[in-house]
C-alpha cells in the first residue's frame, strides 16, 4: 500500500514516555550493529514497535508522549493517494540544501539554470533539464546574499519545496543531501540511506496535541520496489534546526529511534503532506554523531567524498524510477 | 531613517562572546526594572552597545559570535525601501499564528473569510475586508487537519508569510500576536510592545558565518512616528520553535538581550526580508518566563485578555497607519 507523506499523529499522548538509554535502564545493554548487518531492504517501512518505558529524569523536557507507532500507522486512502499510484512519472524535484550536495547531482543530469520560476531577488536557484523520460529538477535554497552561506535549514527548505511544488507540480519530490548518522544504529560513513520516518527534533511544545504537532512525524512515500533495485539502507530521520544536539534535540532523536539526523528532512516532508506531493529522502552519511569525534571536522572531511557518492545513488535512483508510476516504485 | 526588515548580518565573529549574566561578572547587577519605568517610546530603535565579555562556560554551545550590534546596524539602502518610503499604504497583511489571536481582529475590522488565494487543501485562512482606507488582510495558519491544533511554529509562518506576500503584494506586515516576556528586563502581563529586533534561538550552527545565519537577527521596520502616537513599550524579540526554553536556547535569548519570546516573529522577519517588504512586530505578553510561575498555566489563563488586549492596540495602530505613506510612520 503505498501512502504520501503521512503523517502518524495517532499516539496515546499518556506517560510513561521517552526511554532512550535503555542499557542505563532494565533492559540488556544495545548491541552495537556492524555496518553491515545493518540496513536490508526488508527493514524499510518496518515499524519500531518496542513501547518507551519511562521518561528520562535529567532532562527538562516535559513532552508526555508514548510513540506507539505500531497504534499510529494507518495510512490515509486519499483520492490523491490514487491519483498518485496511477499517475506516470514525469516531473521530478530533487531539494538539495547545500551546493556542495547539488553540483554532483547537476552535472551528472546536464541541467540549466534558471532562477525565472521564483520570485525576483530570492537567492534559490532551479537547475532542470530532460534526463531519458523525466524532466529533472534540481533546487538548491542558494546563498545568503550578505553572509555567502549556504541557506540550511527548515525553513529555506519548507519555501523551496513550497515554491517548488506550487511553481512546477512534480509528481515526486526527492529531499537528497547529507546527514549525520548514529553508529550505534548502523550507519558509516558514506552509507546512503533512503528514509522511511522523519520527525522534528527541536520543537518541543507540552501541550496535549500540540506536543504531537511538533514531532511532526511523517512516513516517507514508500517505494520497497524501488529500494530492492537500488539496495539503500533504511533508517529514520531526525531534522533539527542545529548542527549540533542539545540533550533535549537528542531526547527527540532517541525517541523516534532515528538512525540520521539533518537539518531538512522533515520540513520538507511537512510541506509535501501539506500539498499532497510524494517525497522520498536519500541521505549520505558524512560524520558519525555518536563516535566521539568532532562532528564538525568529520562533515567537512567528508562533504565532497559523500556529496559524490550521494549522486552515485540518485542516479540509480532515477535510472529506475524513469519510465515507471509512482504505483510501480 | 527608515529600512526593511534589515539584517544584522556584521559581528565581528571572535571570542570572547556571550555574556548573559553580567552580575556574575565583574559588572554591578542589573536593577528589576519596574514595569512603568521600563518601555518608553525613546528606546524605539535604540541599540544595546555593551560588548559582551566572556563565554558561558558550563554551556555546550559553541558558537563564537559577538554581538556588536552598534558597529552592525548599517542599513541598507536600496531602492526597495526607497519605494517603501513613498508608497502610500494600501494593503496591509496581519500574519497571526493562533485563533484566538485573529478572531478579535477579525471581529474588529469585520473582515470576511476567503481561502481562494491560497493552493487548495492547505488549511490556511485569509480574512480581509476594507478599513477605512485601507484593504486590511489577517492571515492565519489555520489548524493541523488531524490533531486540530494551530499551526504554531516557525515553518508555518514562513510560509504564510510567503504565500501572502506573493499573492497579496501588501506594503507592509504585521505579526501580531502573543509572546513570553522577561520581568527582568520589563515586561509584566498585558503589555503590548513594539519590537525592535527579531532573532531566532533554536538555530545553532557552529561554522564561521553559519552562526550568524543561524541566529539571523534582524532590524523591523522603523517606525519612530507611529511609535510615540500609540505609546508601546519597545523590546526586542527572540523566536524559537519550542513553548520552553533549553540553555542553549536561552543563551541566545541572553545574547541579544531580548525581552520577549515567540515562535514565529524571525521567520516572519526571514521572510520580509527576503521579499522585500516591511514588517513589523506587535506583541503582547500572556506570560512571564523568568518568574518562577508555570509559564503553561500563566499562557492558557491569559491568552483570552492579552488577545484582546492586543486586539486594542492593534486598532490604535491602524487607525495611526491609515492614510499615511511608510516614511510617515
Amino acid at each position: 500500500m503505498l501512502g504520501l507523506c503521512t503523517p502518524v499523529h495517532e499516539y496515546s499522548l499518556q506517560e510513561p514516555a521517552f526511554d532512550w538509554m535503555p542499557e542505563t535502564r532494565n533492559s540488556p545493554p544495545r548491541r552495537r550493529q556492524s555496518c553491515k548487518l545493518y540496513g536490508n531492504s526488508s527493514q524499510f517501512g518496518r515499524l519500531e514497535t518496542t513501547r518507551p518505558q519511562s521518561l528520562i529524569p535529567s532532562l527538562s523536557l516535559s513532552l508526555s508522549l508514548s510513540l506507539s507507532l505500531s497504534e499510529a500507522m494507518a495510512i490515509h486512502e486519499s483520492k490523491a493517494i490514487e491519483q498518485a499510484q496511477s499517475r506516470p512519472i514525469s516531473t521530478i524535484v530533487f531539494i538539495v540544501a547545500m551546493k556542495a550536495e547539488a553540483a554532483p547531482i547537476v552535472d551528472r543530469f546536464g541541467l540549466s539554470e534558471d532562477t525565472a520560476r521564483f520570485p525576483e531577488g530570492v537567492p534559490w536557484v532551479r537547475y532542470h533539464g530532460i534526463y531519458k523520460d523525466l524532466e529533472v529538477n534540481v533546487i538548491w535554497p542558494g546563498q545568503d546574499p550578505l553572509l555567502g552561506v549556504n541557506n540550511v535549514g527548515t525553513i529555506s527548505a519548507a519555501l523551496v519545496t513550497y515554491a517548488s511544488v506550487t511553481e512546477l507540480k512534480p509528481d515526486l519530490i526527492i529531499n537528497a543531501g547529507t546527514a549525520g548518522g548514529f553508529g550505534s544504529k548502523g550507519a558509516c560513513v558514506g552509507d546512503v540511506f533512503l528514509v522511511s520516518h522523519i520527525a522534528f527534533n527541536h520543537r518541543r511544545i507540552p501541550l496535549p496535541s500540540f506536543d504531537v504537532y511538533g514531532i511532526g512525524l511523517r512516513q516517507a512515500f514508500s517505494t520497497p520496489l524501488l529500494l530492492k533495485e537500488v539496495n539503500l539502507k533504511v533508517g529514520k530521520l531526525s531534522t533539527g534546526d542545529s548542527f549540533d544536539m542539545s540533550p533535549e534535540d537528542e531526547a527527540l532523536v532517541r525517541a523516534i529511534d532515528a538512525t540520521l539526523i539533518d537539518m531538512e528532512g522533515a520540513a520538507v516532508a511537512y510541506v509535501a503532506d501539506l500539498l499532497k506531493v510524494p517525497a522520498i529522502f536519500v541521505k549520505a552519511v558524512t560524520n558519525i554523531v555518536d563516535a566521539g569525534n568532532p562532528s564538525l571536522e568529520e562533515f567537512h572531511a567528508n562533504l565532497a567524498d559523500v556529496s559524490a557518492t550521494l549522486n552515485q545513488a540518485v542516479g540509480r535512483l532515477v535510472d529506475k524510477i524513469n519510465g515507471k508510476r509512482m504505483s510501480e516504485l
